[in-house]
């Protein structure tokens, strides 16, 4: 008997943001009581049951399905060339919705030239109906940018994922695929709903152990589950198997014997997975072998794998993101950022016409503010893709807001001399990294991501706005109020991250030799990873000029070239990247650049304190569990704005001694350090990097209580106390709060992390609000702390407001 | 260090009921930032901690704690005495709301005579506050009606409850007091939020271990939960306890050695929990021991005790429920209702003063409708209390919505001849029965039922119009729609359930010797239980009258009395209760009794629906999860009243051969019967009783799967599907329903009910609702069912509408 796949069940659990933006919630939509389906496979399968869901949940009615075309008003799907009246050149997973009338009759057609076109258009009828878009009188084709629109996921075989913050692997645990697989039908749906062909699902450092016969049929299982969505399974290979893992005594691309064991390996994979999409592969790039040991070009290295994929019609995508990461920071000429370009523009024209060089949307690695990688505009005769991270590994980790389409639209329009990016590569690769959480991706907000991902691969011109509204609509509600709302604090995000990260082109000032997460300003200095920007006593920024620099920006076409070569002509938000320059420098916007760092680190706090704000006024709107779960996030988040704030304006103040001109930096009324309350048991620890804590010390409790306390000495009233304490995920302290003897609030430091953070810094800071507090003068506040585990309950500061 | 009790934890938990009406919800309330507490003792811990936590979450704040009276505006709580500016004449647990201005200073003040009236004025002054009450200007003086205002509960001592629908016991589990009697203070809290002073632990039908030594600290431990909120702890005693358990070889009252054994029972007993309310005994009552064994009277047996108790200042409650359940049906005198006066009206004057009789409020046993006991107005010099029962047994367990504070008026204001029986009664005794259940009854809305008898028993002239305003806007919300729309459903409810069960006084015409859930209009009649309608062919209703029947009217005082004995001036709502009447006997409204027992349970059901739409209305302002069980419910409760409405309809149409003038009765537009469908597998069986099915019949399936099918030959469009099928506790069979070859829905028989049920009956029939279905003229619809356990998901009809 058939599963009944479709049904949703009304059941008393919460809303857990698992449905995604596919909730279908109910709406008033007028549909027609027939769905008929001409043709039959896997996909018009799900294309069928997909409809029959989603008019289930938005109109309450169960469709009756037919075959062949009904005597009655119906939906049709079926492909092209069954309907004798309906012709059009429409290229593969291109659909065409179409109304058409037969006498009294009138059919909602959904058709395409294959079956993925087919079941793409299903989806889009079905967000047309949740956006309250009519579905009378439709004749809309839609045809999408480019054939590729992959994910890649960092799924580990061990269930890991590296840089995933929404939980453990969906595909994989203990070296094997899951045995439960119905996260990754449920992923293939919700890719399909996007138009995204293909899934990446393994690390692009790849397990040695891919290629391996005993793993063909765990791949076999998955892309088994990701089939009927019109997902094709790719898979990530390590370059040096045929020696580490093949048994061969070398790995060289030119070897006969190498060719003969990719051809081999493909073959079975192929035997396997019929309809793989194909390959990654990382070569000589942070430690991954690479044809560099043999002396040979990343085109043999591509090219021995892609012949073998050849006969298959596989793909091979081969990641530009190579560079050298001993690089002596000494030498001003060395720069990460030339890597790319100079690695692959020798090699342009003789990568085999199934390789595809994948190039990240900046020459550095994600970080908050790039330019466009300038091989985008280099390549003339090789395949590219433009690498995104959905996933936020720089960008807050999915503990922050940070909306990335407006990012990646940046990268996406930029022209490059010939064409905006978007024109010139053929396909679109996102990074999802998305995890077991019923949440997907760690965040409620940041599901917005793979959407914004997903919807731009498909049509690149969309707009930010349209998407996030778009996205607002299905995952939340239409509500215009939460519509509006949504939007503001979303499109505003990426700037607002930037803004308290690392503005002008600094890059995330995050420890980019540790987990990508807190702030260190220096991280990124006096190290061979060439994430560098130079700051000193007297200056910042890296130059990359032709004319003193590394001569970066000579890698872009003669126009882009001189504007990014000149501060004059340069846009603010990348003059640091591109030039060295002194704190007192002046913006296009009339600013100091000393002043706009302190400026932009304000705002971007602020602008994370009202995000809380502007949340909790769209709580009629929002089903329960998912309203607190975003509201906790988003008190975290604009706690941790705040410690970057400071973080990073004291760490300029102190590097340029030029004081804050409105006088915040270093001044913070209300504030009492917990170094100088009197303390009983806790004694005085100093926090590295300095600028990670307020007045770079924290108090650590080491025996089994202690306490610090201090007198209030302000104004009478109702006031609200935080406290900056530290979170690790290594223990879960316990914290009491006393006022005049009083106990006015416990709690615990348990709360689950994006990333392991095993000490006192910037990462585990976070803190503890408590309002409504009516305080006297002279009033003892008194703080205990009870460690547990490795966490000795160390605390930044007590600020009374 | 102290724990800290009062803080509510912000969590991503939905709301479950566990808060019930002291929820809290945040408020715009101005309040004073000081609580000061004058003198002290663990009632006044509990009184200022309840402060701290409701004004913590109806005003975001956190008091002040402080001793003595303040320099500025405060909430002051104290004994009388601890004010010597204020003097009044306040009984115990009384309590005064003074606002008292000195200088610029606003005081607040909470005080009482004793420390358990401080705490009901603290509950008070919060129940202001979360109804949006001004707190200014107070002065406000709240005397309960009467000092006992006790619960019972019928927990046994293995942690099962006899006529509990809210879980397992909070006190006991495998014959001990749980270890963690969180709930039991949970349960104190709630208590003393309505001013109820006394607990009865352990149920009356009372386990013979109670009084052994080994059970006193087990009963001290439950008493120290209960003792912080002022609730007394009471026990359930068995009568032949000397004998039973207690090694002697008599229990007659009269003997020397059974009175010392009392004596030196209670003694330990007081030892142990030296603030003991009392005991409560059930004696001489199905099946209980009692003095009749010695040809003693029940003062014998009642005194006996109370004088062991004397010393202590301890009460014994005695119950009146005492009658033989082996009477003789056929003689047409006999008469259960007779028997509480017959037993207790010749001893008048004979019970000690510490001796209470405890009076159910009805004759018979808490039906759905019956008159004031007439025991009420006949003790002239008896203590007595009135036993309400808050636990649905007879109406609806839980499973119906029926608030019963309209019934427990209409006992409470009649007039007995010389007054209403509130002002008769020195006690107020709720039978509540609540359990571990996250809701503590089993259902959202029978919370109002506690909620009532705690807000009557301190004031029974509050209207219940008042009593659930007050319960919606602290349980639910004080938007005014929600207030009405609860109130509609709350205050009509009992009426409705009276309309789709037994109206007309008939009694709840339920399984009286099985589960007194589910319809069986017989089982009352022909047994030795005394619960007669006497219907037959041509007449209904028990002759009580005076002049030819079992005299039951002339224990009422002479013009009550005279007012029942004539059905010219008995009301119609008792009509069947007192009279033997032909169905074609014309009631005050008109109608003929089978026609009004026609119409009422037309009208009962169509209510019932009525309310499911009601609820959906408030959507927008219920939590999530209460609002989708309360829904859940209210929808089972429609179908409930469904198959009751059909069953009795079908039982009196039988009987009488009178058919309904409406036509409505045995005719069932869109009921296609199981019986009457094409069936593999199933084999049609005959229910017990015919009426608790349709037709008399039901479809089951005994072997691994079954299917019944028919043909659909209605109007082409739009249709809603109802299957009524079989749900017990034995098993959870599967359900599928298919139109056309289309698998359309599927479904377990899986919910949790109230009472063990394994029978096909009403009490399993249950009901599955397909909305939205597009139905076209000879489909085939069909069911298939797979049989789980001993459940044969056999099923009654299908509606199609």
């Amino acid at each position: 008997m058939k599963r009944l796949a479709f049904l949703i069940c009304v059941s008393l659990h919460a809303e857990t943001g698992r449905a995604a933006w596919l909730r279908y919630a109910q709406t008033s939509a007028s549909v027609p009581s027939v769905l008929a389906t001409l043709g039959g496979s896997p996909l018009f399968d799900s294309a069928r049951d997909e409809i029959l869901r989603g008019i289930r949940g938005m109109a309450g009615k169960t469709l009756r399905l037919e075959r062949g075309m009904p005597k009655e008003n119906a939906i049709v799907i079926g492909a092209l060339d069954a309907f004798p009246n309906l012709s059009a050149n429409l290229p593969p997973d291109a659909y065409w919705l179409k109304s058409v009338r037969s006498g009294t009759i009138e059919y909602t057609i959904v058709t395409a030239s294959n079956d993925r076109g087919v079941l793409y258009g299903s989806f889009a009828l079905l967000r047309k109906i949740a956006l309250g878009q009519p579905i009378a009188n439709l004749d809309e084709k839609q045809v999408p940018r480019a054939a590729i629109r992959w994910v890649n996921q960092w799924d580990r075989l061990d269930g890991s994922i590296e840089r995933g913050y929404g939980g453990r692997s969906i595909f994989w645990e203990d070296g094997h695929a899951r045995a439960d697989l119905t996260r990754v039908r449920e992923y293939g749906r919700l890719l399909a709903s996007l138009g995204i062909n293909g899934c990446a699902i393994n690390n692009v450092n790849a397990d040695k152990r891919m290629l391996s016969p005993e793993m063909l049929p765990e791949v076999a299982s998955i892309a088994a589950a990701l089939r009927p969505w019109g997902v094709k399974t790719v898979i990530s290979v390590d370059f040096s198997s045929p020696k580490t893992a093949g048994g061969l005594d070398t790995f060289d691309p030119l070897d006969p014997g190498v060719a003969a064991w990719w051809k081999a390996r493909i073959d079975a994979l192929y035997a396997a997975v019929p309809d793989l999409g194909g390959v990654v592969v990382k070569a000589d790039s942070e430690g991954q072998a690479g044809p560099s040991a043999y002396h040979r070009t990343h085109a043999d290295a591509a090219n021995v794998v892609a012949r073998a994929l050849k006969p298959h019609g596989g793909l091979i995508f081969y990641r530009g993101f190579v560079y050298d990461h001993h690089m002596d920071w000494n030498n001003p000429k060395n720069d990460r950022a030339r890597a790319a370009y100079d690695n692959f523009i020798g090699l342009d024209g003789k990568f085999d016409d199934n390789a595809v060089i994948q190039i990240k949307n900046g020459p550095i690695d994600f970080q908050v503010r790039e330019p466009a990688s300038p091989l985008f505009g280099a390549l003339q005769e090789t395949n590219e893709a433009v690498e995104l991270q959905i996933t936020q590994e720089y960008m807050g980790q999915a503990r922050h807001m940070v909306f990335l389409v407006p990012q990646w639209k940046e990268t996406l329009d930029f022209d490059m001399g010939k064409a905006p990016v978007k024109k010139l590569v053929q396909g679109f690769i996102g990074v999802a990294n998305i995890g077991l959480d019923d949440n997907w991706a760690g965040s409620q907000l940041s599901q917005a991501n793979l959407y914004g991902f997903g919807r731009l691969s498909w049509n690149p011109d969309l707009t930010a706005r349209e998407i996030i509204d778009e996205w607002t609509a299905q995952t939340w509600s239409r509500d215009r109020q939460t519509v509006d709302t949504m939007a503001h604090m979303q499109l505003s995000s990426w700037r607002t991250y930037e803004n308290y990260t690392g503005p002008l082109g600094l890059q995330t000032l995050t420890d980019i030799v540790g987990n990508h997460y807190g702030v260190a300003v220096e991280a990124s200095e006096r190290n061979g990873w060439g994430q560098w920007h130079r700051a000193d006593e007297k200056a910042v920024g890296m130059d990359r000029t032709v004319a003193s620099g590394t001569g970066y920006a000579g890698q872009y076409s003669p126009s882009i070239a001189r504007m990014f070569e000149s501060p004059a002509t340069c846009p603010d938000d990348l003059l640091l990247f591109f030039h060295h320059v002194p704190y007192t420098y002046k913006l296009h916007s009339g600013k100091t650049v000393i002043q706009s760092i302190y400026d932009s680190h304000y705002e971007g706090a602020e602008a994370a304190e009202a995000y809380v704000r502007d949340w909790t006024t769209l709580r009629p709107h929002i089903d329960e569990q998912r309203y607190a779960e975003v509201l906790e996030q988003l008190e975290y988040q604009a706690g941790q704005a705040q410690v970057w704030r400071d973080a990073v304006t004291m760490w300029f103040l102190r590097a340029s001694g030029i004081p804050d001109a409105k006088g915040r930096v270093g001044n913070y009324p209300g504030r009492i350090e917990a170094e100088s309350m009197t303390l009983d048991g806790y004694r005085i620890v100093l926090v590295t990097p300095w600028e990670s804590a307020s007045g770079g010390k924290a108090i650590a409790c080491e025996g089994a209580r202690c306490s610090a306390s201090f007198r209030y000495e302000g104004v009478p009233g109702w006031h609200t106390i935080r406290v900056q304490y530290f979170d690790q995920s290594d223990g879960a302290s316990h914290f009491r709060l006393f006022v005049g003897g009083q106990l006015i609030d416990e709690w615990a430091a348990d709360k689950l992390v994006p990333e392991r953070r095993t000490r006192v810094d910037s990462s585990s800071s976070t803190r503890r609000t408590i309002t409504g507090l009516a305080l006297r003068k002279g009033d003892e506040i008194r703080l205990e702390g009870l460690p547990d585990g490795a966490e000795h309950a160390a605390i930044d500061y007590v600020e009374i407001r």
